[in-house]
């Protein structure tokens, strides 16, 4: 193969995790992206990540998922080329990707609810072609990619696709935590430390982290937890409630998933409380409206939006938000089939975010 | 007996409705309240009424309270003495009582929740002597009472005691209720009929009025309802998927306190939507999170705080709400044991709230 | 000049109402507006609207306004054509035309903010041709237009492309206007009208009409205001003060634009309440900031935004809010130049909004 | 006078720094305070401190203040004595004093304003007799102190009496600081500082302090500002404008008082912004509505109502709010000539607050 030919090569096909359902990724060759519409853009990817979701593909938790999708949500990458209609972006930018796909024009977008967007939502490495690959097709480029400051790295930056705003505005925001609150976070997973260090952005007076496992309480003292609680003994409730003075407390975010933390939430939850769901749950819960009905609670759900990532960018480019805490592993792409082991056995490898890059 | 023994009787003793656990009243003679705090006021008792609360309690459904209580929380009376300490009130001025006792001075008064006082929350005719009676105490008499406007009448004004704030507060501004919303309220009893006033404060586009009664889906029709569905007949869900075009509803307000009632909330609210919880919940719901973790929903349950009285009496005074279209009985005090049957059979005597008049 | 040369030419060229500076303006044959990006729509007016401001651009207040361009910002109409990336809207979608163009992806239009959008804000009429025509072209048709529900009427249908968000954004949601609350309202006007037919949907006690033209005041009466006060007298400040008690306003409202008017604002409104102001002011205000430093109050302006329009499209369409109650006159569009006339006459032809017809 | 006669003199006199109007203060032997209502308390003064108010009362601009009066309204201290209707609080109990007499019964108190409490407000050293002695009576004690938890010191406690309140309620809350904001504050006296560490709660991305001393400058940013601006130059707005990219800031705190620093913060406010007037005004000023009435701009006033006192210690409490940090001098009661001389030429004297202990 002569030179030229292997250029001409190197412009139409790319490296891309592919699934293979009902659980099997590789990384394969594919035909690089191409604009379809006025508003999409083409990013070449340099850094992306691994979602706790993308495990849950894995697994076969979203059976709507085709063979042959391209996985990944999260990244930072250049601008390759956009649609005659795009205003905000040109060839060269850097950029990040958000998570979420939006219109801007349905009703609710027009209500902040990108995630419910009537021709978006959670598109990439879903319904369409996502980012853990060289190269990747954004619709509605305006809507979904943010120009990067060059104060912030790449590794920040990639913090801000989806897990910084998922702990924020499934956790923080729908738990409305205000100064001089008392937080518990139940489940210290990594979006549980997300909710953990954008808590801090409304300066609760404590934040209680409760997880099975200490190794990852430990890292949730160092990422600003005042109180950490061990729930694998039994004696957590007690605990909570020793903590605060048999309060209660003013903000339960669920970080886990299941009935059982939703439970310990329910628990500890003081008279005007909030609970918070970050949580996927596979199952329904029992909710307890036989004592709850009388306790002036809110309980909050919620997609992420992700519209609270220009904020965030903010905080990072200030200096204030170190996103980077999150990060605890990092590969080239072409190592991915390691890194999806490596964040698969997250606990034994004390594994948070693992960076991929290009 | 002198006469003069007689009048000096009447001026110490009085009648009043008195609790015998487990499930029985009486109209009973009982010695007239007197100051206890310097912050009390002893009130004359002219018009009072009877709650579903009070039907709980000849249920056995409330079992701290105990034997020889005066029941009642609403009531229009004079006041007849106040305590050295009270500033806002003096003997023969006309006022409405509220449900709810509260200090005005703890943290939980200082946040607006006056049904969680440290000190107060309902105590009339619960934790102390309550209202269906000749006279009442009422501790904390300026967190208590409202002046009545001379335009208010006394029918009016009773109905801002509890039943109104309770629709207001637990069920409409629990469900933040906005212009343009459609609206869904589960029980067409008093409190959801009152939720149905109240609502109409923030001008939804819709209000859909459920139940299984049509006597009182005719009333609420009358009262402001848009759409009334029966919910007997299994197509409740379907019609109202119709009448939202299938988007469901923005607020759905519990007025019942069951497991069928809520879950027909959360089969219909809409994403982004609102469940506001009024039913007092004698067991656990099962909560549908395997569904709605991801429907940006919030679900709020509350004890009435009755903080919303002194803008009820506003709205009454000024024509732009008509709190007696809830009045459907009216008896004498002496007739109070009939007005608790009529009130116990409220579906066959077509009864919403009975009035009771010294 | 044969038949098919004639339907040629309909085909191209349109009747509009062009401006000509300083103070100008005639009905003349303009080309036919086409679709210049993918996100255009061509829509054909069916009834529009003659709006204040176009007074103001007449009287040279808008300097930035070319030779030539065509006026107006209100309208309903038929769309003929859509470019290739107009998601919501076809071919004979009937539709409202919004006054503000937005594009739904910059920062201003993330936050709502639609007025200040950095490739919108109020351009038709403005800054690109308008809808005084039988043809108007608007750009990002997707956030700049909204189907017409069958129920609602062209005439109620164009009140709300820009006088009635007017009212309610700048003046009833920047009041915060809330059930129970004194409202005053200054400036009878259309846009003061607006405010007062707007701030009814969020239910105030009372609500003061203040103006010099008794006739406006009757008007008023009509649309709900609670009391009327002619300012002409000198005596409008005690009247005011007579009305609450002494207590103020809860929210006054500026719908004149004068210093004159700005100071009944400042005099009438008690501790905790907020001053909107609506007017469009050519000169500064004195704020008598020595008197209100401590008194609590907030004061907040605002462009419109039209991000209500939806909502008030469901309200109209529900029947609770009846928009039609602001038209006085009816024209033809070839009728346009009487019809200013009459709306630059307004207080002596009794005149509110007028509609124009094609 | 014999040892004993001695002891009960000292128990029915104090010091007391006393106002003798136009200008001058005395420490001066004063009868103790007794309790006068039962819902009072005494308590004994161990830490006190001077206010700017104090300075203003000095300079004649509290024209109301009688001869005799007793100044100060900051305060901790020990309860000596309560009235019979006083819940919270016993002899013995460390207590701050709110600079905020509260009934927590009237409308005003009802909705937070305590600041225009119909029978409190400002009164300590003003209407009634302050907190610069070594008694002072607490009228509606529960609602005037707050318990002193153990982990506080007192030197921090005195700075949530008023102070910290002040800057916060009045700055940050009015001015709605939220996370990413562009923060300016216009003058970074005592007042200003407080701002700035409170506004740190709600985590602006950043805060650009402006004053004309560069001694405050830098003191600011050992506080937190980002970025500070001396305004004397004349080149402050080019700078402010440079700081933000030509955007203007999201929130403008002017904490002076005079017309050229609200001058100031009209002229960088960005679309959309807020400003929070915590300056006391002399005199009226120009508001440039005839620009601003199209930039959605918010200006708030206010009191103090200190009613995040609480939430202040609460911060302290948990060591995330270094109180402390404002104060600067330390005097003995007896010393409190020398406290106000150094107080009085705050700025030769590089002082912020001074503690004064008995």
């Amino acid at each position: 193969m002569t030179e030229a030919t292997g250029n001409a090569n190197r412009m139409t096909t790319m490296k891309a995790l592919v699934f293979h359902p009902p659980n099997r990724v590789a990384l394969e060759d594919r035909a690089k992206p191409t604009i379809r519409q006025a508003t999409d853009a083409i990013v070449r990817i340099i850094t992306t990540s691994i979602c706790g979701t993308d495990l849950h593909i894995l697994k076969g938790d979203v059976p709507t998922i085709p063979d042959g999708r391209i996985l990944g949500h999260e990244g930072v990458g250049i601008v390759e080329e956009v649609g005659s209609s795009v205003l905000g972006f040109c060839k060269g930018d850097k950029v990040l990707i958000s998570v979420i796909t939006s219109c801007g024009r349905c009703s609710f977008c027009k209500q902040g609810m990108y995630s419910h967007c009537r021709s978006g939502g959670w598109c990439l490495g879903n319904s369409i072609d996502g980012t853990q690959a060289e190269y990747v097709r954004i619709p509605f480029a305006d809507n979904g990619l943010y120009l990067l400051p060059p104060k912030v790295e790449d590794e920040a930056a990639v913090m801000l696709s989806c897990i910084l705003p998922t702990g924020l505005e499934c956790g923080v925001l729908n738990g409305q935590v205000k100064p001089g609150d008392l937080v518990a976070i139940v489940g210290a997973g990594p979006v549980g430390l997300a909710a953990l260090l954008t808590a801090q952005l409304y300066s609760p007076a404590e934040i209680i982290m409760m997880d099975l496992d200490d190794n990852r309480l430990e890292m949730a003292r160092t990422m600003g937890a005042t109180q950490v609680v061990n729930t694998s003994d039994g004696k957590a409730l007690e605990q909570v409630m020793a903590l605060t003075k048999t309060a209660g407390v003013d903000v339960a975010i669920e970080a886990v998933g299941c009935p059982a933390t939703f439970d310990i939430c329910q628990a500890i939850i003081a008279p005007g409380g909030r609970i918070a769901n970050v949580g996927v749950h596979g199952k329904s819960v029992e909710l307890h409206l036989e004592r709850l009905w009388s306790s002036n609670i809110t309980l909050a759900t919620r997609l992420v939006d992700a519209r609270t990532t220009p904020m965030l960018l903010k905080m990072v480019e200030s200096g204030r938000l170190d996103a980077k805490k999150l990060v605890s592993h990092r590969f080239k792409l072409s190592e991915i089939m390691k890194a999806y082991d490596t964040f698969a056995n997250a606990a034994k490898q004390h594994a948070l975010k693992v960076i991929l890059k290009n």
